[in-house]
């Protein structure tokens, strides 16, 4: 009898596992494996279905590897497969930015260039294949040896890895090309893991509301609360899920780059040398700056920027609308080469010889993107009948490390002075370590999935009503008055 | 809905076609067919379970490839699947040839040199992307139009073409790493055809009995005949199959190369100037040859060899031990370097200004080589207790090129003076196609190889008692007399 034939009568007649197959690669250890097995062999099958491994004695450590492929950044999970435990967490900038800064940008230069897309798919699976020798290296691993990889992002970044035109998506009616989760061999997405491994790319759920939303519902239990609650992912686009009793319903704001720094005069990403948290002295409005890594300030984070911003209204130096106040006598403001500026780092003080400023366009961009955010959670609010939000839990970077107090300053979602503020880290990444680890959570997702409602927001008239609305720092004219 | 979603509902509709899957580079094209489809989409479905391809409006052409590889010689043939029509046809000699001439010396290649096995199967993959290159600029199509491949082979080859380490076929128990017939992606195997195309490989019967005698047998309908038969394909190696009521029985004769003009001193491929076959006045024993293609004699290919030995039997110039007669008186009969030799064509009349030669050796080799395949078709008949063979099927090179007298003289097979005799050509390749066409001809294969028993020679006395036995040309005698 042949090798194949006699492993599956084998796998029949001891484990009861039938229509089996045996992909090709495996296949291909068969002889060798039977050949040198002293006391049988390991099989690894994929969901009862699909031998994908095969090694004679024991077999070495099965791993996998969670993706979470954001717009600017891209996170990979290395995780013993039987034991659960993380063995390694690698990232990495997303470098698609080279092509585009955002999901439209990027759009674009599928629909502009000549081969953008395959010029974009090549540049992510490229950062993937990085991401995937780095853990495995530092794990001291073999990369041969993952053989289940998970990827969650949103609809722009899940289209553009799987090599799916996403020029639709920036057209109405916004349909992705797909929504629901596949199950491909991993070698047909490029990914350099076990030969036979596949990757679980967890379902979609509109243009705009990808992969990601779904793990990070799926990682912080936000479908079965109990109590009125709000999610918030912001990355470079910011997805809103709001669920009370059963309900799920969600939406995605255009919020801008501010809040990673983008757009703004000393913006950059969150490394070292970027303020991350200000303080100014109430009488002589000193300023305190901490940097990441304590080093010499380079200029200003988004969580810089928003620590900034609410620090200044705290002190009565931004007003209401945004303006800063002509009663303020400082050094520190003054007129730049945009109009006013406000000096959060001397030159003498900074790593780069520069005065590190805060303009009056830079307050303006922030509050183009925290009115976003603000509209968008209040009209899923009032879709859900206007019922008071409990609880709100802040993902990504933003949750980890904006300051809840001035989250509410800055009035950047609705009661976030009366709900419990929760940063929840990276519930997408989370999201999709758990659905690597367990199936159960991937039938959970899909679930999420087709429960999640959608809310188109361009759709709406109340939504730019409720955006002009959220232009304000309502919390603004009484710190301002008391200064 | 997704773009994904709107398909299947509409097949499952319009269709009834439920739990497809969509491969995940059909999918690449959707977006753009369905963008830009005025009149709907034509999709390609595979087996009513895999969606392989997408565009919009009518497709174009529908082709598929049906592949013999031989251990010599490979022949691919395009075939419009819709009309049956044969678009091409093109061969290559198997460029694995270079490594070794034989399946043996490829299973040592294997076993011997760092990367044998890799080596081995790049080689074979570019010779059918050549194949299928050239086949497709004949017939003017476009190569990414093939959604369907075929092959059949002997074991090893087929071995080698799936990257499957061929060395326990030459050990005992010979068995083979598979058996069934497999349907891969044809990417899978790196073959250059449409992105999603899969190949099927026709089932295998043992270490020495491929897909290639399933395929005879398919082609030539022989598991249906109502008289016994016997099929002969012989290549490198010689397959034997004998058919009768509902039976089907075979084994497998290491004929040697002389068959195909191997280890011959003037041996060579059937190509220009080959002689291929040899007529010698009884009186003068003067000769005349004919060449393939007319062309001036370069040296003796099998048939040559065939109607050489056979002419000389019957001129009473070799005696039935298969020595040269010491009574016959020829300038053309004289000693050479290698024991006594017979001119067939004098130096002034060749291509190369050599005379061309059929030695004492020559002769040997061609009776181990006969011997073989008698004494294996002699032990299947006797395991059908002896029933007499009424038809012989010769299919290969050797049905088209050798006169059925000549087999009858040299005693090639039993029963040859009685049964008819006929050629069937590349019976392989014929049966590669109609798998290729037809999916109730696939399990028909199956059905074939599960219904087939295989004979092992080696295993049996009784073979090497014949095989000595048939080293004689029976038919000599009288003949050598008479001269």
């Amino acid at each position: 009898m042949a090798d194949r034939e006699r492993l599956f009568l084998e796998l029949q007649n001891t484990y009861g596992i039938r229509r089996l197959t045996l992909d090709s690669f495996a296949l291909r250890k068969l002889p060798g494996a039977l050949a040198s097995a002293k006391k049988g062999i390991t099989t690894t099958i994929w969901n009862k279905r699909d031998v994908i491994d095969l090694c004679p004695g024991f077999a070495p450590r099965l791993v996998g590897m969670a993706f979470d492929v954001g717009t600017s950044t891209v996170v990979g999970y290395l995780i013993d497969l039987e034991t659960g435990e993380r063995l390694s967490v690698r990232s990495a900038v997303n470098p698609q930015i080279a092509f585009g800064t955002d999901v439209i940008s990027r759009i674009s230069f599928c629909q502009e260039k000549e081969n953008g897309l395959e010029k974009l798919r090549t540049t992510i699976v490229q950062c993937l294949n990085d991401l995937i020798v780095d853990a495995s290296e530092d794990a001291g691993i073999d990369s041969e040896l993952i053989m289940e990889v998970t990827v969650v992002g949103n609809t722009v970044m899940h289209h553009l890895l799987m090599g799916l035109d996403p020029r639709y998506l920036a057209m109405a009616p916004y349909a992705p090309v797909l929504q629901a989760d596949q199950d491909l061999k991993a070698r047909d997405l490029g990914l350099e893991v076990g030969k036979s491994a596949y990757v679980h790319l967890l379902p979609l759920k509109a243009g705009f509301v990808g992969s990601d939303t779904i793990a990070c519902i799926l990682a912080t239990g936000l479908h079965r609360t109990k109590i009125p609650s709000l999610l918030v992912d912001l990355g470079t686009n910011g997805e809103i899920v709001l669920a009370h009793k059963d309900r799920l319903i969600c939406c995605s704001t255009a919020a801008g780059p501010a809040f990673e720094g983008g757009h703004i005069r000393w913006g950059m990403r969150a490394s070292a040398g970027a303020i991350e948290q200000v303080r100014l002295d109430p009488d002589t409005l000193n300023v305190r700056v901490k940097t990441i890594n304590g080093k010499r300030p380079l200029g200003l984070c988004g969580s810089g920027l928003i620590s900034a911003t609410a620090e200044m209204i705290r002190r009565g130096v931004i007003l209401k609308k945004g303006n800063f106040s002509e009663e303020v006598q400082s050094p520190r403001l003054h007129q730049g080469k945009d109009g006013w500026e406000f000096v959060l780092a001397w030159a003498s003080e900074t790593g780069n010889n520069h005065d590190i400023v805060i303009t009056q366009k830079d307050v303006a961009e922030l509050q183009l993107a925290k009115s976003a955010l603000y509209a968008g959670a209040t009209l899923l609010r009032e879709l859900f009948g206007g019922e008071q939000i409990r609880r709100i839990l802040l993902a990504g970077a933003f949750g980890n490390y904006v300051d809840p107090l001035d989250a509410c300053t800055l009035d950047l979602l609705p009661d976030c002075h009366t709900a419990q503020v929760i940063g929840v880290g990276n519930a997408a990444g989370y999201g999709s370590c758990l659905a690597l680890l367990d199936r159960n959570k991937r039938r959970e997702g899909q679930r999420v999935a087709r429960k999640l409602q959608y809310q188109e927001l361009a759709a709406t008239e109340r939504f730019q009503d409720l955006f002009i609305d959220g232009m304000c720092f309502t919390s603004a004219h009484d710190y301002g008055d008391a200064s």
